[in-house]
């Protein structure tokens, strides 16, 4: 059996703001059988996530060098890893079978194979909408409970700043800061962002950095006591600032540079004596180290989801049309937390 | 009984690099009787110390913001306070006798006046020279050891950098890393530097930073499996070089930015992107947070000293009248090793 697998490729490679027209949607066949001893399956996408670091890959330094970006780089025309929540319509690999609702690296695609060593795992839904496995039960929210807690290392009543805090990342990470005691501002760019960080999700303060002129005296004022911790999310002038206001032994959780993605010529130029005296710690991090936390992140969450303790914030959009406005809409600042596609 | 103290002071604020002009040298009269119940006491320098970091407390700016440097101001006409090795003339602190020898925060003086709370100890020469006390077994020796130890946990066989390595800090940073078994590379301002590095203190490589255009490509060059440890005491583009020839898990320990120091412009813009992907640690930190570790840094750099493992690097001048020679000559690069001037 063959079906007529949609997929989005890339028509060119990218710098600086994507656009749509970067993308192009492509049909090819695709057999639904497998070779024998390949170890190799077919899913049916069921959802798919849109992340702002998938850009470093679509860029042509990444396909000379992998060390810009760290991550491979992606050709013209070929499918675009993502992670995605799945079903197994064809298995050839022992640990699965036809039907398993799996969650891993797929592609943006109707339908996706997965080699012997994807990284994919079985689901348990654990009562919970499948999307949540892809926001605040999946990568995302390991993302912030790794970067959180153990990155940064809170104690009760420390005072956390959070960038983009509207994003998939920043929000959790400040609802798990309000959770453990801390006292939590967190900035993103617009009013309803703002509002929605203090009215839904318990934030003690927010602002809309776009308002502000002077990122410093902004910082200064909603934290008068100075910054104990900041989870950054958007790196360059925002990150300065935050150096600038940090309390001696302050800690700065490296999780996403958004500002700097689209903008090769952005950099965050954290004043280094600030950093030595105020013995500052800068500390990059992948949520990929931190596996060994995902049994008791799960637990820890989803415990706190069925309390109604943390809000989930989901933007999804529907069909695989859409992910071109849905993947450049991140750099317009259209989503509110995770954002994901519904492919079927 | 009166002395005529002379002592060094400010004339003038400094911006950017510090000139001979911008000192002066005073006499005042002091008094050796103290005020009984004042726990006060007065010692003769015997040694004092000439460290780069003090310029942060002779700008303008350090008087009107603390948090700009860490550090208090100096105003002008004030004594300045130094690192030095003295004997004490007098004493009102039952801690401490006449004939004592202490080393210490005392001024640029030849008498310093020390308050009850003055950060002051005695000392055991354990045999060697006492300027020793204020370099490789001092303060100086405290943040290489700490710094390197403590903040960048070495591992045997990693791969280590350090600028400004014939400094007081950077060539004992390289000389313990080589006790540990660690690939070392310095980079230092003059051929002389460079030799003594490779030559005298068993640094693998070392070079001219002077004489390369591509720092970037230089340390491709002795670091062709990447750079696992960076210790930074210049900061600016040397530590964005650094980041960008790290491998994951790099850490880099910031000690020192002594080209930011003179120029406030300067600033190091590390790649963040790559800080994530890396998993890299920037820390800044102190020595004196770290004072738990000094009966081991002692011991254990005492014994490599007698055993001939290390090499003290001193740079000693003459009399009071040349520190502000010797303190401007920091930043032309002139001194190799420690910076002291020996006062009586």
């Amino acid at each position: 059996m063959e079906v007529a697998n949609k997929h989005v490729t890339l028509k060119t490679h990218i710098e600086g703001a994507p656009k749509e027209s970067d993308f192009e949607l492509k049909t090819s066949p695709l057999a639904l059988s497998l070779d024998p001893g390949s170890g190799e399956m077919i899913v049916k996408n069921l959802y798919v996530s849109i992340d702002p670091h998938q850009l470093n890959q679509m860029k042509s330094c990444s396909l000379l060098q992998k060390t810009s970006t760290g991550f491979d780089g992606i050709a013209l025309g070929e499918e675009i890893e993502a992670y995605g929540v799945a079903k197994v319509v064809a298995s050839d690999n022992v640990d699965f079978e036809k039907g398993d609702v799996v969650m891993g690296v797929v592609t943006w695609a109707e339908y996706s194979k997965i080699r012997r060593n994807g990284m994919i795992r079985k689901i348990d839904p654990l009562g919970f909408p499948l999307s949540y496995h892809l926001g605040i039960l999946g990568y995302s929210g390991l993302t912030a409970y790794a970067g959180f807690f153990e990155i940064c290392k809170p104690k009760r009543g420390e005072k956390v700043f959070v960038s983009t805090a509207a994003g998939s990342v920043g929000n959790l990470v400040g609802q798990y800061a309000k959770l453990h005691g801390c006292y939590v501002v967190g900035c993103a760019g617009s009013k309803r962002k703002v509002q929605l960080l203090k009215e839904k999700l318990g934030f003690d303060e927010a602002f809309n950095y776009k308002e502000e002129t002077d990122l410093n005296s902004t910082l200064k004022r909603y934290f008068p006591d100075g910054i104990d911790i900041y989870f950054d999310n958007v790196g360059a002038e925002m990150q300065e600032a935050a150096v600038a206001n940090m309390n001696t032994f302050g800690r700065v959780a490296v999780s996403g540079v958004i500002s700097e993605y689209a903008d090769p010529g952005k950099r965050a130029a954290p004043n280094m004596l600030q950093v030595i005296f105020k013995r500052i710690k800068i500390h990059g991090f992948l949520a990929a180290d931190h596996v060994g936390l995902f049994q008791d992140f799960i637990s820890t969450t989803s415990h706190h989801l069925r309390n109604g303790e943390l809000c989930p914030l989901e933007d999804i959009s529907d069909s695989l049309d859409s992910i071109p406005f849905a993947f450049t809409g991140l750099f317009r600042g259209d989503n509110i937390g995770k954002k994901i596609v519904k492919i079927a």
